[in-house]
This record gives C-alpha cells, structure tokens and sequence, in this order.
C-alpha cells in the first residue's frame, strides 16, 4: 500500500467525481491525493462544497474534512487524474494536466473523437491504448488523454463487443431510457420528468452512433478505423435515478439465432477479466434468465455497477435479433469505466 | 338530444371504464343507460364502488348516484355496448350482447385478432367495418362485436396509416415506453416502477406486431389481408401515469425524406375528420416541431386525447427515416377509440 | 368586453406566470395587454421563450405569437399588474409599476409583511383591502401593492377561517407536503426528489407561521393586529406536481368535537362568493367524506384549484382537532389568488 | 460458528422476509435452517417463487435454491423464529410455533398489545422481555411470542425514548411521510402514488398511538403501565421506496431548549450499544447538522438501516421542540427490528 500512485480527481463535487472519490477511497493501487474542484468550491472542505449522494458507500468517502484544491497541475498534481470535468472546461484543463505529465482519464466529451485519443473501454478495445503513443508524440504531451465513452454507448459497445467478434455486427438500431443522474446535479428538472418521459437529450444520439463506432473500430496504425454499420438510436430521459436501460436490435452476419447470441454474450471475457485488475467484474456481461429482467432499480447496483447486464434476446423481425441491455451510468459508463481504464493504463506499464 | 341512443358500459369502475363514463356523460349521439361491472360491485353506487380518477372531468360523470348493473344483457341492454371488460371476461360476455342484438365496441383483446371482427381505428382503416355483415352473417348475431387495437397499436397504427398510404411501409422498429394506467388499477406496484423501468409487457409485443398489420392491411372480400410488413416491438413500463410514447423508426417505399415524411403525417386526414365525428379531433396527427417533444405530460391531454402527436422526424442510418409518437393510451387507445368506432358506425347506419 | 380592463403578466414565462396568462386568457373583467418577462426573454415571442406547461388549458393562452415586454412601467404599463416576480426583483420593479399607478398584485414575498401592504385572501380578511389607501396616502403613489400570501399559507389561511370566525384558534400544528411546481421551474432537481422527501423548505416555515397570524388578524385602525396565535409549521418537498397536501392540528376555544368543526368549514362562504366574483369557487371549502382523501392527483383541480380540500376531520388527542387540507399551490396559492384579490378590488372600486 | 442457533423465516417471500434473510445469510448466531412461505410458495425453489427486491445484497441471500418450506412447526422448526407473516396470518400461525418451543420474533400487528407479549426496541424497553416468562407461565407455551412495533412507531420511540429518560415526554405531536414498501408487495399501486401523496394508511395512527404508550411504558409486575402521555399521528404515504420520515413535535417536562434535546439524543445509548449485538449500530440516534437533512434517499441505509436519523432540531411555538426523524421501515421498523430483538433475548439467556 505505500507505494499506491497518487491521483487527482477534478470534479470532485459532482455526481460523478462523488463516485470517483467512493471507488478510489479504498483502492489497491490508487491513492486519493487530490480532490479538485471550481473555483467557487475550491478552498472549502469536501463535506461543505457539496451533499454526499453515493447511497450505500462512506460518506465523502471519508474524505469529508479534506480542503479542496482548484483544478490546476500547479496544485493537484497526482500522476494519475481522473476528470469529471464538463466538456468545455475539460477541453481546456485536461490538456495541461497532461502537458503537466499526467495520465488524464477523462470521463468528458471533449476529446473522444480526436482521432489520437484512445476511446477505451478496456474489454472492447484495450488495443486502443497504443494511441497513447500517438499522442505524446504528435502532441510533445509528457502525459496523455484518455477517454471513455458516453454512459450509453459504454453500456451499448460492450453488449455489442461480443457478438461484433463472433459474428460481425451489421446494423444496430437502439432505443434508450436514461437515469436523470446522467444529466449530473441539478441536471434534470423534477418539473420535467415526474410522470414523464422526454424523447431528447441534446448530443446523446450523435455521441452514442459515432463514439460505438470508433469503440468496435479497429486500429490500424496511428489511426482507429470505425467499425463502419450503421447505429441508429433513440435517446429518452425517464424517471430513474440510476441505470439506462436499452433496447438493442441488431443484424449480424451470418445471423445467428437467440441461443447463438446468449452464449456468445455469457462466454465472454475481456482484457480485464484475464488480468484479474481490481475493478473488472468477473464477467462484463450478465445474461438474464427472467423474462421481465434487466430493470435498473433491482439490477444496477450488482458487481459494483461494472457489469452489463442483458436479458430477452429473441427474434427481431426486422433486423434478426434483438435484447435489453442494462448498464450503470455512472459506474460503467462513468467513474467505474475510468477507473478500470487507469488500472489497464497501470498493467500495460504506462503510468 | 330526445333521441339519443341508449348505451351501456361494461367494467365502468376500472381506468378505462371511467374514461368511458366521462366521454359518454355528454355525448350528442349517445345517452348513458347502463352502468355495468363485475358482481362484486354490481347493486352499488357508483360513487361507493370506486374512486374517481379522471381529473378534469365532472366526478362520476355526474352519475355517482347511479347504481351499477350486473354485466348481463338482460338487465343493462344498450343498443351500443362499450368494454372494458378484462379479456378472459370479454371473451365470455361479449358475445352474449352481441347475440342480443347489441353493437358492442369492445377495448379487449378477445376477439381482435378472429377474422370476422373488425379491428378499427376509423382513420385508418373505415371500411373494415364492412366485416360487421360477415360477422352477423357467420354466427347469427342479431348485434356484432367491433375492436379497437390494443393502446400501443393504436398510435403506431395513426402514425404508420399516412406513411403507408403516401408511401408503402416495408418494415417498422419501435420501442415504447409506456405509462402505468395502461395496466388498470391496481395494475402497476409501486414498489415496481418508482425509479425504475421494466422492459416486458406481457403479450403487447405480440399484440402490436400481430394488430399493426391486421389494422393496416386491405378488406378483401370476406378477409383482411395483412400488410405484410415486419414489425418489431421493444415495450416498457415506466413511470408515466398517462400517455405511451414510441421511437419508430420506419422504411419506406421510394426512401422519402423526413420532409416529406412530416408532410405526410400534417396534412392527413380521416373519414373521421371528414364526417365530423363528434369525437374526431381536428387533426389526427400534430407534428411538432420542438425539438424535446411531444412529452406525455405536456401533451397527452391536448385534443381530448385523441392526437396522436409525433415529434424529431429524423433520418434513421439503418431503416431510413425515424420519428417519436404519442397518444393517450386511456383515450385514443383505448375508450376514446372506442367510442370514435360507435360515432363511424352510427354515421354508417350499422346501429 | 370592449370595456375589459388590460393587465400586465410580469414574469409570463415562469410556472406561476403561465397560470396568470392561462387564467386571464379569457377573463370577463381583465384583457391581457402585455407579456412582460425578465431581460433574456423580453423581445422573444412567448412561445419562443418558455415550454407551456399548463396541461389542459389553450397552449400560451393563445398568445403564443405576442412578443414579451420587459419588465417596465414604460413600456407594459397595464392599469392592473400581476406579478410573478421572484422576490428580490419584486422588491425593486413592483414599486415602480405602483407609483405608475398601477395596481400590482403580487405573488412575491417582497412585500408581504410591510405594515401598509394588504395581505390578502378575500374570503378570509377582505376589510384589509383598506390599507390600499393608507399605503397610497403614506408612500405618496398613485397605485398600490396588495400581495397575496404563499402557497402553503393561502390553504391553511383558508381552512382556519371559518374555525377562527366559529370558535376561535388558540394554537396550530402543521406540518406540509408540498408539490415541487411550488419552487418554480427548474426548481427541485429530480436527483433531489425521485423516491425522496426533503423536510426543509427554506424560509417556509417562517412564512407560514407570520403570515397566517397577518391574514387572520384584524385591522385596527391603519394597522393590521396579527391573530396572536402560536403556529409551528414543518415543511415539506414530496414528489408531486402540483398542490400542497396539509396535516393540521388544531386547539379551539370551546373546544368543539369534529362534527362542529365539520359544519362550521362545510357552511362557511365569504365575500367572492357573496359578490359572485368571476374565479370565486362556489364554496371555498369542499369538506371530503372518504376516509382517504383529498389527494393531490385527484383533487386539486377540482373547481380550476381554487377551492381548498378538507378531509379526515377528527378528534386530535394534542390539540383538540385534526384534518388534512389540500389546495393548489399554483392557483389558490399563487395565480388564482392574485386574479381574486383583483377582482375584489375592482368589485370595491380601487381600480 | 458450528453452534449457531438454527432460524426460521416465515414469509421468507415478502419485502419484509426478503430483508430477514438478508440479514440472516452471514449472522454471526443464527442460522438460517428453514424458509417457509404461504402454501402457494411451499415447495417451490426460493428463487422462483419471488423476485428478490433487497439491492446491494446478494440475491436471495444465496439460498436461491432453497425449496420454501409451509408454514408448519412440524416442517419448519427453527429454535428461533423470525416472521414476517400478515396479521391475520400470524395471529393463528405464530402461536403454534410457540406452542412447539420457538421464541417467536414477530413482525405482525396481531399480538402486540396483549397484556403478557413483550412489544420490544432494544435500546428502548429491554427490561419488557421479562414479559416472556409471564407468557409461559400463563399460556403454558414452551417458547413464546415477542413483537418488534410498527415500523413508524419504531423510529418515534427511538426518537423519543432518550427525551422521556431524560426530560419526561408530555405530549407529541407527529405527521409521517411514509415509504411504499412499508405496504409490502404488491402493496401500493402506481397509479395511486405517482405525482402523489395519501394522508391515510388504514390502522397506522391507531397503531402509532398505542404502541407508543407502551413502548415507552413501565413495567409494573407482570404488566406494562403505558407511559400515558397523548400522541397525535398523521400518517401519509409518499412516493418514496424505503424509510419513514417524521415531523415530530414534543412537550417535554421542564422546556428544554433544542440544544439540550440535541446532546440527550446524541449521547443516548442503549443496552444493544453495551453489550455489543450484532445488529446494534454503534449510535442508535445520528443527529444531523445539515439543515435539509434527514433524507430518505440519502441517509436511510447508513448502518443497516439500524439507525435513527434525527435533524432540524428546532423550538416549536405550539409544543416547546420540534425535529424531523427518518428511520427505515423494513430494518430498524421490521427484519432488523426482529433480529436485534432475537439478539438480545439470546444475551439475556431466552433461547
């Protein structure tokens, strides 16, 4: 334990960074040295600056009396920086964090889609990671950025990872229902969502149909060649604290039937289960058997939040097949996600 | 108003039995003679057997008063019938008004899919009303019995019926998410949906992709000939008191664009429309141009609920064109729809 | 009609203020000649500048083209003023539409308990109109500000009323259930509020406590003598739309069982009533008789929410005597009661 | 561990039973022998037979597989038996089981207010388990009956008990908000409770009121004298899924002022906290500083579910104090009531 890396989470106060904080307040390999936040929070303990929302976890995660520090290399150096910056602030900050010489796994927007960014989600594309390479060397960046992918497209790529490698993925089409808590706090307007549902969320659909694309796409080079079908999705805002939950048809080569695409779903591993890191479920994928499963409320929480959980793979008329997908917004498709891709980053030797 | 016919309702105590009751309370064509329910609450007031929860509308529609009658044609025998019986019950009872001469416009799913009943909705499909000779004629009815579709179907049949008239469905995708009082009272626990969605519906899939296409095909001769189109359902509960919202996503013959897909949908009109059917709304489709909408508890109510209101008509990289659809899954769906059947065949000179 | 009086709406886009333009949208007394909104949104249309969210009424009032003013007596100078205004602009604008001349209801707190400002609810303390004129007389303006009370206190006023004028209050116990439209839009943040209930509302309970003690007071003179009862408020936010459910404890002097205190809220009317004003509800109290009512969902529409809701009158082991009260926060509590206190005083010949 | 005491649940399928073998799966004393169920569930694997609701505990405690036993002495004979059963249910049921030897731990109304049955908080009234042998020795039983109080009436005795040691509780006044899951499954539905809030739960105030008295009681002999001070209760149910939370109002001998309440609740332990149970939490009461806090959602599964939230500590013009108190509903109000009870009749040498 003494020797565990020193890292910084920048965003400390809001919903996400509060899940950075709970999952690495007791890590093995990482040790909180900075809790960053804004200006307006910067300067004040971590219990005043903002109301512990991590139900189930110590509050603060027993970091309550800890002076926040402003978001500054000069100030909140960890050699590893976990940021739940929002995108415009990120796209200017994380990069001097890694000019600084830090790892900068970013849970932002802001540089997904530069193409010497790894977008990383550790069981899909843990290849991705050599971008890092790229980037120092075509930025002169000490450090490195590296990025997870929206909360819905990290859910979505990792049920399609599977069958994209057994089979082939030719066309997906995706409805979503998305927990409030993706909208961050305040995020959601109670006035918008009780006894609602909102059929938009500004960017989703975009992010989630290019991002799946450059997460199954395959590097080739200095350069991630998309995976090339097409993705077509439908993004809601529903009355849910926790867990987005979708609706995924898809056309595989070959087409495959149910049986074919449960077993390739549950046999799967990745890069994380073989190299047991520390916060890699022991399957990244959860095959439900009951026909009215996977629901967030009684799902989401299993495994820490880091599996995906799929259930009702049947026939699709249209496209072959279809299923329900379940993921923990912000767990897999947020902290978790990029905590795990730090521990990758750390067993490939790269921090 | 001296000559209104007498009209029954079957099951008027549960949520769509009340809608019922509030549309008929006041109805130019109709007069409210019988109030029925099962016999637990047979011989009561109206007022003691249930609790009202048609907000906006004159408690009881002003019948409270009234004493309920068994569901026996004997004792509560209108010329028109309305159900909302349960389907096992519909099964059972239906037939029996029906035989004693009553036009029964049932909101059960018992006898939709058998091959001499019509199932209606009046803007898409009037002349399937021509199968209550051929029905009469089969079984020896004095009365008949007409369905309306199952909720879910009847917006996704008023959204597809103008695409498929300008220009030939090929195949539909569509998730739902829809609201709770779809599944009666007490129906959905709480315990089940708040924070929480369930992706199952007991039989709707089935029921959507079967009734779609009966709904949509062409009378020939004795038969309906189904579109011929597949259909794939995703259906979800979520915590929405009124209102089922649809992603569709839809190919189309030719490839039109979202343009002229929404003008396909604006300028649509019914027989409905052209009859001036008392329960016809203006319109039968808005198309709205914001670009959040329609949202179920900001729209749902408009028109009596009789809209249908889609929203977001986009292109879909996989089926070619994709939109968000709404209706009253109470209204449109289900007793509204109903009595628009009654209001077309009364036009018709069927009662 | 060609004789209405035009009004000015300050604040038109928010959630109490799309009440005023849905209720004056047709008003018999009143014309809607300005929209008036804050910077950001003076110079858009209406439409433009806010989603409509009053479900059941006519969208915008049928104003949805109107461009929005600002908030200035130059440029929206109606003879009668609505204010929607939160309360630190409402201290500095809403004087300067009353030394215009401008009559200004007002649903802020600014100035509610300024000695000269009438705090008004006309079934309970019509008479502290009065001080209309000593506030012109003492501030040397042409028109005046009468406020009405907040939204918790409006429905607890209105059920005291009539126990204060029968009996007596001595002493009240309250404790709240408020609906999240009463913090405006966006307001409460669904994180806050899905399955969560929130016992702090800020400044609530001081609110309830001193403005109850005001409106049940007599006026002496030029003062207003508060009613000098003790009043413990304890509020709370729940996950409701609209309308503030009570439980209230109360001790009487005499000491009446619940069938007089039945009696005396079921018998009781005031003023509006007696003068037939255009928003006066035909009782002010509808006195429930199941065991479970009133609800917000159910009931709060009732009467277009300006009629208050008593049910459960029971003895109370503490005080004496206990019910449950209900009542529209944004109606009687706000919108509605504003439009009332107008018609009032244009009844009594201030405008 | 080889020595654990062998338990039962009965009603091992409900939301309460479900939270017994939960807690039950790893318990240091006891061990879960039997899981019994009404006869519909009898034979069935536990898996099957109920959808397992506790989140963020292992699904079916691990004895998925485990076929339900009847409710039966003779099948399902735990040395301690722990139920979950309905009132009428355990009226007949749970003296059998005591008739056979078991120390009954139940969660059921039936037999709480009879003279010779201990109603049990730990920290509360522990000296009642010498109702124990007065119950043997009057009904012959070999084991006996102890009940834990109703769920809202638990977190107000806890609230109250350090204030009647320490002051002398005179009089109280309450109004709950009170979680759906205290209704059990199916319990409330959605439509009754979405965007809504009930200001009636049929027998709760009742129960409230009586259970209090006793709780707080003294024994006297072979009797409990109940504490004799009036308890007004209203309770309301809100849209919240676990935990109750109360707006208390207290006179209490000699007016203490909030800060002296503060330190009596703050400093309160009980005979759980001395001698060390496994189910104690280390404080039985957490005051909260936070001025919006205690949250249901927030803080209601700190410790277990074990503790007593307390908060807004503040005077109260009408009684002398007033505070809002949280606890939750299924563990301190029922599963972790009952065991803390087992626990300590196990100390005290009962089993």
């Amino acid at each position: 334990m003494t020797s565990r890396i020193p890292v910084t989470v920048l965003g400390a106060t809001g919903v996400v960074g509060q899940r950075f904080v709970a999952r690495l307040a007791r890590h093995p390999l990482f040790e909180l040295a900075h809790l960053a936040a804004s200006e307006r929070s910067a300067g004040r303990r971590y219990r005043d600056a903002c109301a512990w929302r991590v139900t189930g976890a110590e509050p603060y995660g027993g970091l309550g009396e800890r002076v926040l520090a402003p978001c500054d290399p000069a100030e909140a150096a960890g050699r590893i920086v976990f940021s739940a910056l929002d995108a415009d602030v990120a796209r200017e900050l994380e990069p001097e964090f890694a000019r600084a010489g830090a790892l900068v796994f970013s849970n932002a927007s802001a540089w997904r889609m530069e193409p010497d960014v790894a977008l990383l989600v550790p069981e899909v594309n843990p290849d991705h990671l050599e971008l890092v390479a790229v980037q120092r060397a075509r930025r002169q960046w000490k450090g490195a950025i590296v990025c997870n992918p929206n909360c819905t497209t990290a859910v979505l790529a990792l049920a399609l990872a599977p069958l994209h490698q057994a089979f082939g993925v030719q066309a997906v089409s995706m409805a979503s229902l998305q927990a409030t808590s993706g909208a961050g706090y305040p995020g959601v307007a109670s006035l918008d969502i009780l006894s609602n549902a909102i059929p938009f969320i500004r960017g989703e659909e975009e992010k989630v149909e290019a991002e799946a694309n450059k997460l199954l796409g395959s590097l080739a080079g200095e350069v991630v060649r998309p995976a090339g079908f097409p993705v077509s999705a439908a993004c809601h805002r529903v009355a849910v604290l926790d867990g987005h939950l979708l609706a995924v048809s898809v056309r595989l080569a070959g087409e495959p039937g149910p049986e074919a695409v449960r077993e390739a779903l549950e046999g799967w591993r990745g890069e994380p289960q073989r190299l047991g890191l520390p916060s890699a479920p022991p399957r990244p994928i959860l095959v439900h058997e009951l026909e009215d499963r996977p629901q967030p409320r009684l799902d989401v929480e299993a495994l820490g939040g880091m599996a995906v959980h799929v259930g009702r793979v049947r026939p699709c008329p249209v496209l072959g097949v279809r299923f329900s997908a379940l993921g923990h917004n912000l767990e897999r498709g947020a902290a978790g996600g990029s905590v795990l891709n730090a521990e990758l980053a750390q067993a490939r030797g790269l921090v």
